[in-house]
C-alpha cells in the first residue's frame, strides 16, 4: 500500500474548466464528446472486468459504482449547452470539412436520441426493462409466457410511448426510429424490400439442402479438448487473420462478448471440453468484429464520426470473416494443419480433421429453434419472422398476447417447425425484446447480406484472394476492407457505405454465396 | 456485439440532480461524497486493469481516460458548494452522531487538501513529479545523481511551497503538515521520540544479532518453483489466514500491490521461480492490508469516515500478519505440512523445509543499502534516517545537493554500510520523493511498532493465542482486531485508536518482540 501525496490531496489534475472563451461551438462539442469518450472506455472496462474476473462478492458495489459513471456521462452529453452548442454549430457548418459536418450529425443524433424522451418516462421504461429481463431469466427457463405476458407488455408499452417521443425528433415513423438507433439508414421500407427477396428463396432452398446433405458423410470430431489446448489455437489463428494482441486480448466469460475499445479490444469466449468447433468459430466471428474497431479512423478515435457505422456493418464485419472466410475450403486448407496441431492429439477420429471433413462439418443446414446455433442458410428466416413481429407489435397491429401463434405459424411457414406449447424455445428465447431493444434484429441479417456483397466486390477486385486465403495471406482483403469499410468511420449511413464500396445493396451476392456454398 | 436500446438513448439511467430541497448541508456531503467513491472505485479498477490485464499498446488512452475520471473526481469534491456544506455543517453539529461528525472532520480534511493549494501552482507540481518520477526510472539505473538533482530540487520546491499552502489551512507546522496527509495524528514531535526511542537501541542490537546469527546453519530451500505450485500455496494460505475470495482476488503484476476497494480487494505479486519465500511472504503482507479493507464499517463503506484510519494503522495490519503472526514459530508449524505439500516435489533439500528451518529462513537479519529487501530489524533504521532528511529537507535546513553525503553518513552510523558513489542503491533508491510522496516514510516504521503493541494486547487478552495460530486457527486474532481497529475506519486519530485499542503507543513491545525473536 503507498498512498501518493498528490492522490491525497495535491491535486492530481488540474481542475480543468473547459476554456470555452476561444473555442467555436463546434470545437466545444468535440471536447464534451472527447471526455465522454474517454470515459466511456472505462466504463467499458469495467463492465469487462465484472464479466470475467470481478469476484462474486462485488457486484453490488459494482453495479453503484457503474450506474453513478453512467449518469456522469448522461449528464455529459445531455447538459442543456450541447444542445445550444448543436444548433449554433448547425447555423454555421460552411466552415466544417465532410468529417466534422458527419460528426456534427453524429452528436446530434446522440444528444436526440438522450433527450427526447422526458426524464420521467425514461426512468418508467428502465425499471420495466429491468424487471422484464430479470424475470425472463427465470420464465424461460420455466416456459411461462403467461407469467411474462404482462412484463413484457409493460415494457412493450412503455418503449413504444418512447419511441413516439423520439419520433417526433427524427420526424421518422416509430419503426423507423427503431431501426435507426441501431443501423442508421435502415428504414421499414427498406427492410421489407431485402427481406422479400430473401424470402422469395430461402424457405423453398432450405428443405433441398437439407436433403441433399442426408447423402454426405459427416465424422464429428470425437475427444476431450482441454480448454488451454482450444485457446492456444483460437490465439494462433486470430492473430495470423490479423487481430493485434497489442491491443487486445481473448479471454473467457459465461456469455462471449466483445467490448472495450479501439485501443484495446477484448475479445471473450466460453470453451466446452467435449466440442472445439462452435467456440473457434465464436473467436473468429469476434475477430471480425476486433479487426473493424482495431482500424477504426485513428484521428477520429476520440469523436462518434470515428465509432463504427452502426451494427449492421460492425456485424457484417463479424460475418464477413465467419461466413465468408472461415467456413471456405480455401480457408479450411491454410486452418486445418493448424488444428490438427493443436487439437490431433485429442481427437480418436482423425479423419475428422481432414479439410474435406471440416468443410462439411462447419456448413451442415439444418432449420432448427434457436437463432444463436442457426447455420448462415436458416438464420435469414429466423431474424424475417422476429422483424415482421417486432414491426407489427410497435406499431400495435395486433395485441401482444397472440404473440405465440404468430411465431408458431411463422416457424411452420419460414422453417417447418412447430413451437406450439414450446415458449422457451420460441418467442421468449431471445434477451432483445425484455431488455428493450426492439429495432435491433434485422441488423444481423443485414450484416449478413452485406457480407456477402462486399465480398464479392472484395473478390472481383482482387482475383488471387482466394489462393491467398488458403495461403493464410489476408492482407490484400483487409487492405481492401480497410480502405473500404475500416476507415470510413460513420462518415456515411449503412447504405451509402456499402454503396460507395459495393454498389447499391441487394440480396443477389448472397443468393449467389448461398447456392455457390450448398446447392 | 450487441447495442442495447437503452445504451443507445432513452437513457440508461435518469439525469439524477442531487434533490437538495429537503436535505441538510451535511446530507449534501455524503451524498457528494458517497458518489465521489463510487466513480474511484472504477478508477481504481481501471488502475488494476492497466498494471495486470492491460495490453502495451492501450497506454496512452488509458492514460488519458483515467485523468479525465481524476478530473471528474477532483470537481465533484472541490466545488465551492463542497465548501458552503462544510461550513453550515459545523455551526450545527449538535444533530450529528459521534460517526458523523467523525466523517464531516474527514471530509473536511480532503476538501483543504484538494482545494488549499492555487490550481496553477498544483499543476506545476504535479508536471514537475511526472517528470522527476519518469527521470528517476533511467538516471536511477544509471547511477546518475548530477542529473537527477536539478529535477528532485525542482519537485522539492514546488512539494514545499504547496505543503506550506495547506499549512496555512492546516496551522501546523510544514512537516506536520505532510505527515498528517498520510497519518493523521503523527507530528514531528512524535516521531522524533518514538525514533529516539529505536536509535536508542537497535544500532548496538543489530550487528549482536548478526554475530549471533552467524553460528546458526540455515538450508536455503534449492529448486525451480513453478509459478503455478506458488500461487496454489499462496492461495490456500491466504484464505486459511481469513482473506474473503467473494471479495477479492490473487494475481500477477510487475510491481506487486494491493488495489481495489472494500468489496473487490486486488493482491499482486510476482513469483520468481529461483525461490519461493520471498513472494509468499509479499502475499501474506498484502493478506493483512487486504483483511483490514474487507472488514471495514460496513454502513460506512462509501463514506471517508468508513476508510481505514491512514497509512500507519494500514501498515500495522500488513505487519502485524507478516512479522508477528507468519514469521513466527507457531505460525510455520502450522504453515510447514502446506509448504511441503505445495514445494516439497520441487526441493532438492527437503530438510530446508522443516519448520526449525523455516524459522531461521525467515528471521535472518543482514544490514543491507535496499530498504525494500530489509529484515525487520534493520528496516527502521532506513526509515528513520529518510525520516531525518525529509524533515530537514522540507524546513530547507541544508541544501539538496548534500544529500548523498548525508545518506552516506547516517548509513554508517545506522547500518554500518557506505553509500559513497553509489547513489543507486543509497538516496535514490525510493520512488517516495521523485513522485513527490514527502511524509510517507515514517508510517512504514510506525506500522511495525503499532503491530508490535496490537499483537502484544492481543495475546495478553487471549493467553491461548499462540496455540490457536499453532493449529491455523486465526478467529480470535481476528475477532480482536475487528473489534478494536476494523470496525473502527476514520473514528479516531492514529494515536488515539491505537491508545483506546492497546494503551498509548510507545516503542516498548516493538522492543521486546525483537529481543524475544532476535536475542
Amino acid at each position: 500500500m503507498k498512498k501518493n501525496l498528490a492522490q491525497a490531496g495535491l491535486r492530481p489534475e488540474p481542475v480543468r474548466g473547459i476554456r470555452t472563451g476561444t473555442m467555436t461551438s463546434y470545437e466545444k462539442l468535440e471536447a464534451r464528446f472527447r471526455q465522454r469518450n474517454r470515459l466511456k472506455d472505462l466504463l467499458d472496462i469495467s463492465s469487462w472486468d465484472e464479466s470475467v474476473v470481478m469476484p462474486k462478492g462485488s457486484g453490488e458495489a459494482r453495479a453503484n459504482a457503474m450506474a453513478e459513471l453512467g449518469t456522469v456521462l448522461q449528464n455529459l452529453i445531455c447538459a442543456p449547452e450541447v444542445g445550444d452548442w448543436i444548433h449554433e454549430s448547425e447555423v454555421s457548418t460552411g466552415s466544417l470539412n465532410a468529417w466534422q459536418k458527419a460528426n456534427l450529425s453524429e452528436i446530434k443524433k446522440i444528444y436526440v436520441e438522450n433527450t427526447a424522451v422526458p426524464v420521467e418516462l425514461n426512468q418508467r421504461l428502465m425499471v420495466a426493462n429491468m424487471r422484464c429481463q430479470q424475470a425472463w431469466r427465470e420464465m424461460r427457463a420455466a416456459n411461462n409466457w403467461r407469467g411474462f405476458l404482462p412484463l413484457l407488455q409493460e415494457s412493450l408499452n412503455l418503449s413504444r410511448q418512447a419511441l413516439q417521443e423520439l419520433s417526433q425528433q427524427t420526424k421518422l415513423p416509430i419503426y423507423d426510429t427503431a431501426l435507426t438507433i441501431y443501423a442508421n439508414g435502415l428504414t421499414t421500407a427498406i427492410v421489407e424490400k431485402l427481406f422479400g427477396e430473401l424470402k422469395a428463396f430461402l424457405p423453398a432452398m432450405i428443405p433441398q439442402i437439407v436433403e441433399n446433405q442426408k447423402r454426405e458423410t459427416v465424422l464429428i470430431p470425437d475427444g476431450k479438448f482441454p480448454m488451454a489446448a482450444q485457446k492456444a489455437l483460437a490465439l494462433e489463428l486470430m492473430q495470423l487473420i490479423g487481430f493485434d494482441m497489442d491491443h487486445g486480448r481473448l479471454d473467457e466469460s459465461h456469455h462471449p462478448f466483445c467490448g472495450g475499445n479501439a485501443t484495446d479490444v477484448r475479445i471473450t469466449t466460453r470453451y466446452s471440453e467435449k466440442e472445439f468447433v462452435s467456440a473457434l468459430m465464436g473467436v473468429l466471428h469476434e475477430t471480425g468484429h476486433a479487426l473493424y474497431e482495431q482500424n477504426r479512423p485513428q484521428e477520429w478515435l476520440e469523436q462518434p464520426v470515428g465509432n463504427s457505422c452502426g451494427m449492421a456493418i460492425h456485424e457484417s464485419q463479424s460475418l464477413l470473416h465467419e461466413m465468408q472466410v472461415v467456413r471456405s475450403r480455401e480457408f479450411l486448407e491454410f486452418a486445418a494443419p493448424l488444428i490438427r496441431k493443436h487439437m490431433g492429439q485429442f481427437v480418436s477420429n482423425p479423419k475428422s480433421l481432414e479439410v474435406d471433413n471440416l468443410v462439411k462439418l462447419v456448413t451442415r443446414v439444418q432449420p432448427g429453434y434457436i437463432r444463436t446455433e442457426a447455420d448462415e442458410v436458416t438464420y435469414p428466416s429466423h431474424v424475417i419472422l422476429r422483424f415482421e413481429i417486432e414491426r407489427d407489435l410497435l406499431e400495435d397491429r395486433w395485441p401482444l398476447s397472440e404473440l405465440p401463434t404468430v411465431w408458431n405459424q411463422k416457424m411452420k411457414e419460414y422453417l417447418g417447425l412447430s413451437t406450439l406449447g414450446n415458449d422457451k424455445d420460441g418467442c421468449m428465447q431471445d434477451v432483445h425484446w425484455p431488455s428493450g431493444s426492439w429495432g435491433y434484429f434485422p441488423a444481423y441479417t443485414f450484416g449478413a447480406v452485406i457480407a456477402a456483397q462486399l465480398f464479392a466486390k472484395a473478390s472481383g477486385a482482387r482475383p488471387t484472394l482466394g489462393s491467398e486465403i488458403s495461403r493464410g495471406d489476408f492482407k490484400g482483403l483487409q487492405g481492401w476492407l480497410r480502405e473500404n469499410i475500416w476507415s470510413q468511420g460513420s462518415l456515411m449511413n449503412t447504405l451509402q457505405l456499402v454503396e460507395k464500396a459495393s454498389g447499391p445493396l441487394s440480396s443477389a451476392a448472397f443468393k449467389k454465396h448461398i447456392e455457390r456454398r450448398y446447392t
